[in-house]
């Protein structure tokens, strides 16, 4: 059965993409882009490294407008970057009957609560599948186990989540300097292979 | 690494340990036992059906009886059972650095809450695993691709959960048929092998 994995080039979404396709799913990672900027490239370089199929979904502008106005009204970036993700599900599982992302047991950003991931699987009739049954500690170390990985200050290179066209917009909006106020500078790491033998 | 899946022989916990075998953990299967009767038989041949190492972790009878005793004032299993997991998981990650169980998104009982998950692992120094990024469709979907299951009434011959010691003791020390009164009759799925290719 087909699986989309929605994909930014970290250790969570390639964990999980791996856990799929062990587990007999032929799996695709989905990077979605709303046209602002060519962010899904460092996603599309980590699938390829890793061997999986990659795949852009451009999601209209609107979107992430919309996800805009939520942070900025609200000065931080939890609810706008939630909408967004909400969004990406939907649009995803109108192609792919089993929807996936890499959130963790311990993550805040984006995640949907369980009534959110019932409405979702019984509106749109799409399985939809994460990583919360595992903490952040048993990620980090079957990743050190299974990838290469490269940590960086997070910029266009090294990640294709949503934050980086999300930081774009808002300087856009706002002047230069503007997203760094709201969201602060933080350490991103990028899957760049398979770990060697 | 070592990793221990508390296994009743049914689909979600085999699917725990499939998941963490093809994740690279030597999984041992670890069915709880209180000593009261040998309900631990139908997940040894489960396990062994499916080539996965097994083993009885024998729990003392006080912790069989503070469950039944929070069953038998609440009229209700859940509190109970949730005791006797919370003990049992305690007990496993005295001899394994990873352990895991089968309790799917869409769980109630036996399940940790997050707190209760940080704090076992932080005062542990464990690890603990869960299928909560995945709920009952995905998990029956993929016990059909991967497994031959019997389904019957709950029973000693096709169920090693901690329900039928619970049940025995109940029956003890109330009288027969008391444990139906507050454990309904249900239908119970075991794993007794691989689907054949």
């Amino acid at each position: 059965m087909k699986a989309c994995v929605l994909y930014s080039g970290g250790k969570d979404s390639s964990l999980m993409a791996v856990i799929l396709q062990k587990l007999g799913y032929s799996v695709e990672l989905v990077t979605v882009n709303f046209g602002l900027l060519p962010s899904w490239r460092a996603a599309a370089e980590s699938a390829s490294k890793l061997g999986f199929q990659h795949r852009i979904l451009e999601v209209e502008k609107t979107v992430i407008q919309e996800g805009v106005d939520f942070i900025l009204d609200d000065g931080f970036p939890n609810n706008g970057i939630d909408y967004i993700h909400r969004k990406a599900l939907e649009i995803a599982s109108k192609s792919y009957p089993v929807i996936a992302d890499g959130t963790r047991r311990d993550d805040r950003v984006p995640k949907l609560d369980s009534s959110e991931i019932r409405s979702l699987e019984d509106l749109k009739s799409v399985e939809y599948l994460t990583l919360a049954g595992f903490g952040h500690k048993t990620i980090n170390k079957l990743s050190e186990r299974l990838f290469t990985v490269k940590k960086d200050l997070i910029n266009i290179e090294n990640n294709s989540d949503y934050e980086i066209e999300i930081r774009h917009l808002i300087d856009q909006l706002r002047g230069e300097k503007t997203a760094s106020r709201i969201f602060p500078e933080h350490m991103q790491s990028r899957v760049i292979g398979w770990k060697e033998k």
